[in-house]
């Protein structure tokens, strides 16, 4: 049994953070909240989702003798797949109500209300969706917090220019830089110019592609934090729904070649 | 002899509720004002229009013998062919001004002008164009008055999911409803979220696409009514000019094959 | 050597005066500041612009043995080949801060800088470009000047409805008109409805195309100068930059056959 309800834009803020990366997925609930993580389709790109049961005005949960084998009752969860893109077009037409879910496991449908607007949902057999991933151990030597727009706005400007960005951190300036056929871009921001860096030296190359994709999952978002490393995968976390949610993409690094 | 002046955002948003259902029409203007009725290319919905001389800021009309056989005089009217797609065009740039429209029988043409701008439209010849239809005798058991945006935002929603919509009343609830292949949208607004309401119990299934290019047509309106009944063609309402203006929309239904 | 500071947004409206015609050209960089002259593809229109360095912030020119053959020290010049259709989308995407610009002449590179983004663009060969058009010797008997947005708005209206526009002064009257396969636009100003207007008899017909093109190169500016005669040539001339900066369009007239 689950049923909730929760500030539609909030919830908006959430699954957009998820379309970036993957068109539908799996949640699992739990009586603690949501949780999520996918890969996408070509496998180069993770997110990591976590939405708190506080983040919601009503949190209902029950699972009954669960859905896999037996476990501690505490540990029972139940899945919901989920068409991301469509929800996400729901979300919008229902203005800045508040709204309801309901879930119904016997037929498999969602019922999702905002003000007298009532809407049904199928969902997708869980089984049907790709396989939950490992998230690998990972150790990031540097971190870097910056305002998201910042990050934005040179991803616009990167993607004019070239297919790669280079992220690094050298000694106490962060910076991102594109080369194209003819031209190069790059910022730099000094450690004062940043919300928080930890000196180093490394930096990893990555297809622009999905960092253009991780940036538009984030446009609500006021800071982010950069997990780097040498020729490494980059972490990307920040937080949803005023801080009872976190988001986290993994991105592979590409090998350079020169 | 026809010569008028009006508030060009007010006229645009006549035309715009023509262009809804039609491309072109022939206006039929008598000393007591404007008048049309129209079907769509497919014979599936009908607008008729009207517009009173009170709406005009300067009316002056005179029909000498009139355009057909010989009537009386106060019947006596004048044809006016007219291209609304680019009428509406027209309006658009001449900003927020007056326009005035001045008619010249002999060359079939219509001088128009807003400030500075002269524009000189030639007429469609009236036996060009398609014959005015007949309105069907119609009652209806049901009636329900609603705010314009609430019905716009349901269409825009109901266009995501299927092809056809119900509209219905049960009871003192009004409702709309779509059903996709997955998924189902139901908006339900009881007697007092409503501006009125006949109760009843009627319901019928029209086609999505004329319900949201009507839907274009009323942009500016506040408030719209139903005309409702049990299988039934569908009137739908609504004033236009600061309510010197008349519009409505009739649309057949649709056969439920269940 | 060439290095310079200049408000971005001011830079931004140089260029897009210089888009409107030409996607790539040659600067010639004298102390006095930077010039341009160029034709477009077709042969048709051409650009005449002007930036003084006074409306620069900073402005530091030496030609060491200039370009060409020696010349006088005071008239040495370097040549600066560019995309502008790339530089525009660069000076985008660096909001509305001061934009640092370096020539490396060895490298043929020109540095930009805005806030913590720093842009390396690869010059063109100025070799490479078409060759700076002579200007022909013209004399305007007629002068017009009025607001840019009056003729913007006039373009956008005209565009809609034919190829070509006429544009004429009649006695004390300054008007465009442009016919359509059926209907006709005219705009007819009166002296006291313009800036200034030297009263005569005049009119040729241009090409739209050209005209719609010159008015997206001065969306900011708020008064232009018409220069124009009977069958003759236009030149099209505003300010940018604060009045530091001089832009002239001129445009080929059409033969009009009737």
């Amino acid at each position: 049994m689950f049923k909730a309800k929760i500030d539609s834009t909030m919830l908006r803020e959430c699954i957009e953070s998820l379309t970036a990366i993957v068109d539908e997925g799996k949640f699992r609930l739990t009586e603690s909240g949501l949780k999520l993580r996918a890969v996408d389709p070509a496998n180069v790109a993770m997110v990591s989702f976590e939405l708190q049961r506080d983040a919601f005005d009503l949190f209902q949960f029950a699972a009954e003798e669960a859905s896999s084998e037996a476990e501690s009752d505490s540990k029972a969860e139940l899945e919901l797949g989920l068409d991301f893109v469509k929800f996400l077009g729901i979300l919008g037409i229902g203005g800045r109500d508040e709204i309801e879910l309901e879930l119904d496991e016997n037929v498999q449908k969602l019922y999702t209300r905002m003000g007298s607007l009532a809407y049904t949902i199928s969902l997708l057999d869980p089984s049907s969706l790709r396989k939950e991933p490992k998230v690998p151990e990972l150790e990031f030597p540097v971190q870097v917090i910056l305002e998201t727009e910042v990050f934005r706005r040179t991803i616009r400007a990167a993607e004019k220019i070239g297919d790669h960005i280079v992220l690094g951190v050298d000694g106490e300036m962060f910076y991102m830089e594109t080369e194209g056929e003819m031209d190069k871009l790059r910022l730099g921001l000094r450690k004062d110019q940043l919300i928080l860096l930890t000196p180093g030296t490394v930096h990893s190359l990555y297809s622009l592609d999905f960092i253009v994709a991780m940036s538009k999952g984030m446009s609500h978002v006021e800071n982010i934090t950069l997990n780097l490393g040498k020729d490494y995968p980059l972490r990307l976390d920040f937080e949803v729904a005023e801080g009872k949610g976190k988001v986290s993409y993994l991105l592979a690094p590409r090998i350079e070649n020169e």
